[in-house]
């Protein structure tokens, strides 16, 4: 069965879909819940819909929009080639751009806020798979892509539903969180809700916003997320141009570069985030395992019944190269593991294009000779 | 010329020293400075002070009570043999622990607060030389050591002072702060200053401490310390006994294992150290770079004269191995590069006590042989 070209929205833009009350897996109801979704492919939608289908997985500040964050990877001729691929991607839940989240409408008035709940990693995979599988129809996807929290929603896609998935590309991600992932996360939660404009998670609507802590909480992942190599090359010592950090008092107004440069990230995140979302897909983030309540990690990695290459970044310190090994290790179906060579850390997937490229060509490559078995 | 044995405090304690007025390197002075001293050494002071004299340089938040910090470095037949040296460590300038720093008394009332200046690891290291060289009369160092912090003042010592150091041997240390660095630790700053109860920097007194402020910096700064290797074998996803961090709403008092770790290293840090001293020593490590103002880096590493030996930890994500790999590569007078191999990342200088020992019982075997020349 495949998707109705009508419900597909043009390419390169979105329609919101409405996929009722979904109730997460800790027990709460977000009734008129609804998903934001993009799609590309080249010629007439009742064309792109008899090709295979990729589902693109974000990572927590990106959105559906995927041509946009992950440019030079999708389009005609490109690895997520739109001629021959209907190509998707759909702002998760929890989410702030187009997806019900905190900073949405509540059904009885007012704004979700504190009335949102923790959502898993498989809340946010269920809520995706009720608007792909159960509400436009799509029964097989030939790939489902993603890196980050993009990556573990790929992985949890093949366990919650390996009948829909003919081939997983997991990147920069592990099995589970770790402690330091938990911890570094953690912290910036704290950041968000230690802001006295956090209000408790209402805030919404009050004029006042937690910017402050959500800068915070930016500049740490920023720095979680960029490798040293890399920071190094493009700031080094340097001050920020008309600024001296070298004077007799410390000074928040006299910056090095990188300061600057942060700085920069954080107000960029503050204007096109809701601090409310990022709590709670980080706190989804915490909760990610795999083996959580499936009779442990590596049982659960090894009954995997889906082809899954599996990619990393050599210098990322958020989610470790030997985490990527491991899931190579123990995973059912394993079909490769592609290491990305870069100073950039765990950014690599985003900037290093053509050997994302590359890693993507092989996957497609395998997936498609394997779909045919 | 040797230090006059009524000037040593009594073996395992310490001593209060006046240095004068120390003027920064950007031109405040500190009138009635004062650096505490720890000394250690068996046997009567007047044997001691024949030995050679071993400098121990502690780290940011370290203290000038080694033997407690370090422990099972530094005693009878251990790799700081105190049979053998005088053993000293000082409390830096800027710090809480003896020194003079913002908490201490302003010489013209209250506390120094926002009136305590910047400093440099250079103007560290020459404050202590006042102590050590000109107010004790110490001629010759056979080894000056120390790690993280305490590893810039070291190298700080061979560029500054190499007739008085005849070895070196600084650890888990870059050669400048690096842009990461940089980064994460200014970060660490802004929380402190953005507390409310910061005041400008003048709270001492007050009844209001930022130790909110000084906490959020010691939890990122533990996870740049502690090797996310290390952090996973003792907690990896188990939640805090008694606690549901999977439960129907994200809640601050429902934690992992890892985050209530997190907030015992924060409480600790709040009740014994002052925040203030945090902003100042920070904000010297932020300017630590050897070739500022002397001709460029490795030029001024290669014009190095002090036999420097060099040592880093394989998993350390502050101060990564690469950078002690470019000092070897560069210093002028280099006697021997070590890896420390540990799942604990930066503080594997604290934690891996037997391979530490081997560095140190290398190193002192080389300064003296070198120090017969």
């Amino acid at each position: 069965m495949s998707i109705d070209p009508r419900s597909l929205p043009a390419s390169h833009s979105s329609v919101t879909v409405p996929i009722g009350t979904f109730t997460t897996e800790a027990g709460v109801d977000i009734p008129g819940a609804e998903l934001r979704l993009f799609a590309w492919y080249e010629g007439p939608a009742d064309e792109a819909v008899a090709r295979p289908v990729i589902v693109i997985e974000h990572a927590l500040t990106g959105d559906a929009d995927a041509a946009d964050w992950w440019a030079g990877i999708i389009g005609p001729g490109l690895a997520l080639d739109t001629e021959r691929y209907l190509v998707l991607c759909a702002n998760c839940l929890g989410g702030c751009q187009g997806s019900t989240g905190p900073s949405s409408a509540h059904p009885d008035g007012g704004h979700w806020g504190s009335r949102f709940p923790a959502l898993s990693i498989r809340d946010l995979v269920a809520a995706e798979k009720t608007l792909l599988v159960d509400v436009l129809g799509i029964s097989r996807i030939r790939g489902v892509v993603g890196a980050s929290m993009g990556g573990a929603r790929v992985l949890e896609w093949t366990f919650m539903y390996p009948e829909v998935v003919e081939a997983a590309l997991p990147v920069a991600v592990s099995a589970r969180a770790s402690a330091w992932q938990i911890g570094i996360q953690s912290a910036q939660i704290r950041f968000i809700t230690a802001d006295p404009c956090w209000q408790d998670g209402d805030y919404h609507g009050s004029g006042r916003i937690p910017s402050h802590g959500l800068g915070q909480a930016r500049r740490i992942a920023h720095l979680t997320y960029r490798g040293e190599l890399e920071l190094d090359e493009r700031f080094s010592t340097e001050p920020q141009p008309g600024e001296n950090p070298y004077g007799p008092y410390p000074s928040p107004t006299e910056r090095f570069a990188v300061e600057s440069y942060l700085d920069r990230q954080a107000e960029k995140l503050e204007a096109r985030f809701d601090a409310g979302s990022y709590v709670i897909l980080t706190d989804a983030l915490n909760r990610h395992d795999v083996g959580r309540g499936r009779g442990g990690m590596n049982a659960v990695l090894g009954s995997s019944q889906v082809p899954t290459m599996v990619a990393g970044i050599d210098t990322d310190i958020l989610y470790p190269y030997h985490q990527q090994e491991h899931l190579s290790r123990n995973l059912g179906d394993f079909i490769g593991l592609s290491k990305i060579t870069s100073p950039t850390g765990h950014d690599g997937f985003l900037t290093e294009t053509r050997q994302m490229t590359v890693i993507l060509d092989k996957f497609l490559t395998k997936a498609a000779l394997l779909a045919q078995r």
